[in-house]
């Protein structure tokens, strides 16, 4: 079985991150009977700061190809909060209608948490981000002026929307934003963390702030409630998103399947890896079950340490376990889970985690690992 | 010299606790020579099923004659989640325009916090939060149909900003929230937090995503770096709201005061109330300096355990200490958290706590520490 799968290296220490998961994923390839033709995309702040492209119509034409994407990491100090984010990574999201963002949280055994007293049973969930809509729709805007009128308007292609939005107003200065909610957007994550119970624990938390965004999230709950009902076999409750940051450090054992918005699911995950043992270890998936999904670390592109052999591939090499599931390869998917543990417990990590080996090395090893483990 | 207060009690256990609460202050007045004349006003669930009122007209009136309020809880399992909180607490947050929303993160000795290797010197630090403006001005809307077209007109008073929004849409159902942020707005409240700074180890750190919600948050960043410009002795860092949840866990002996818009302040405030210990533990204050500010437990009205004498007061109490620092009487301040730390260390608490004490003997206990400690 072949498989053609694009890579993202990115920024920083994203190519050297892809490049020892690349390593594990073809290793699992060879005992498991599987090939991946990779073809490598050159995305990221270098194009963007030679040519001003962020991704381009021919890079959308061509990533449409795959389906799926591994993606390591962009972001770079010479270029401003948001441009990279915004124009690639949340562009690749929202174009490729990528919407779920998975997120397991899974403390792994001889990781250390940052919590006392809780153990790898204690912390095994996963969170289920919606990934297309809410505050990240990017409408908003900012101008200054008293009694100065100004009208956006903003067409939101995925679902038909025009907003047309006039301001008047007596303060010096102003922004305001808008998050969208739809049914549909809505529906289709809440039914996938559904589908996904069912094969777990059978327990969905959705998470909200419907006490007071209660538009947007009023609708959310609705929609969950609509969605649940036709799972009756499924426990399901609702939590606010500030209590529920509680109970991730608290009780974690308390989850199984988790729901949120596409911001607080950002939120909440960032939470949810540093209960797991930090962004070393913590893998996503932007995913369309019928069009072209990413699999990613969900750290950054620390550029500090680029090019020094240095960087954790841990998270990267998970995502790529994430990714050979995407693409029905489950065996060599579990295998690539066993190896990081098998290498986690010998202690052949980097020096983050207390080790003393580099990228590279911990590459090359866990790639031999998941031939026999 | 003597001091009218006003008391709103609330649902649940907000009674129960603000009697507590009181019975220590009133201790704190007798040794320190000040004298609380408090008034009692019925605002919460059970006037609202008789009357169907929230928060009225002559409410305000008689509210704003008060330069502080000591709040209980408000929430019903009778009442839909967003109508008392709407209604009643973010009614008087906004209506008295308490711009600052103050946290205090701090491990008391003898707590326990669910963090491993934490020590009270570790955690002793405060949150911001700005408390009137940003997604919490309730301005929204939600509704059905292809190609509808809808126009909402909301004024907000504040700031005299008028918004007319056109929808038009192919979905069968969305809705959509608006935040807002204001220069004025942000920066009152980052002022605050600067000023704060300067009296304590003179670092803050701005909590926002201005990478994703680029309009209101970049505005509030741009603020930021006018107001720092003013404090050159003070330390000053970005984080995104995703990330701070990881370092709150991680390294909370990083943080000196912490400053944030409305929403993210919610969330990281939940947050810190758990690794201080709980909402057993935690108090705020919504303030404006020049007006009727407010102070209160940020845990909710727990209605099952409504008249048990059961709740625990410690967070109360601490809220009526933060009162009573807003009056200016800062030793009886001083010494009612002193009073609450020896209870702690004393074992006198209540069962949440790992103590066998009810409410009304760990109130009536603190009040007769108050006297000496
Ligand atoms: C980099 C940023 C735009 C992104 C997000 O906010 O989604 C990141 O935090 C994530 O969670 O993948
Ligand atoms: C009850 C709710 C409206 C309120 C808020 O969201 O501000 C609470 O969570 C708080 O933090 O005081």
């Amino acid at each position: 079985m072949q498989h053609r799968v694009a890579a993202i290296g990115g920024d920083g220490i994203g190519p050297e991150i892809v490049a020892a998961g690349r390593e594990v994923i073809d290793a699992a390839g060879e005992r498991y009977g599987f090939d991946i033709a990779w073809t490598e995309f050159d995305i990221g702040a270098e194009r963007y700061l030679e040519t001003g492209e962020l991704l381009t119509e021919e890079d959308i034409r061509e990533l449409s190809k795959f389906s799926a994407i591994y993606f390591g990491a962009i972001g770079d100090d010479r270029v401003k909060p948001g441009i990279l984010e915004k124009g690639i990574l949340l562009a690749i999201r929202f174009h490729f209608d990528q919407f779920i963002n998975l997120r397991p949280i899974k403390l792994l055994d001889g990781v250390a948490t940052p919590l006392a007293n809780k153990r790898p049973e204690d912390i095994d969930f996963v969170v289920v981000r919606e990934n297309t809509e809410d505050f990240y729709v990017g409408i908003g805007s900012r101008f200054a002026g008293r009694h100065e009128q100004k009208t956006l308007e903003v067409v939101r292609d995925i679902y038909n929307v025009r907003f047309g939005l006039d301001v008047e107003t007596d303060a010096d200065e102003l922004a305001y934003q808008i998050g969208v909610v739809t049914r549909e957007g809505a529906e289709r994550a809440i039914r996938y963390a559904f589908d996904l119970a069912v094969k777990r624990e059978k327990k969905v938390t959705s998470v909200d702030k419907a006490n007071v965004l209660s538009d947007v999230y009023g609708l959310w709950r609705d929609v969950f409630t609509d969605v649940a009902a036709g799972y009756p076999d499924v426990k399901t409750e609702f939590n606010f998103v500030d209590a529920v940051t509680m109970w991730f450090v608290k009780n974690p054992e308390w989850f199984d399947v988790v729901v949120t918005p596409n911001m607080f699911g950002d939120i909440i995950t960032d939470l949810g890896a540093m209960i797991q043992g930090g962004l070393g270890l913590a893998p996503g998936g932007n995913i369309n079950p019928k069009g072209t999904s990413m699999f990613e670390p969900i750290h950054g592109s620390a550029p500090k340490y680029r090019g020094q052999d240095v960087a954790n591939p841990l998270a990267t090499v998970w995502a790529g376990s994430m990714l050979l599931d995407h693409l029905g390869e489950h065996e060599g998917a579990a295998a690539v889970l066993r190896a990081i543990e098998r290498s986690i417990l010998d202690g052949y990590v980097t020096r983050d985690m207390g080790g003393a080996r580099k990228t590279s090395e911990v590459g090359r090893h866990l790639a031999s690992l998941v031939r026999t483990v």
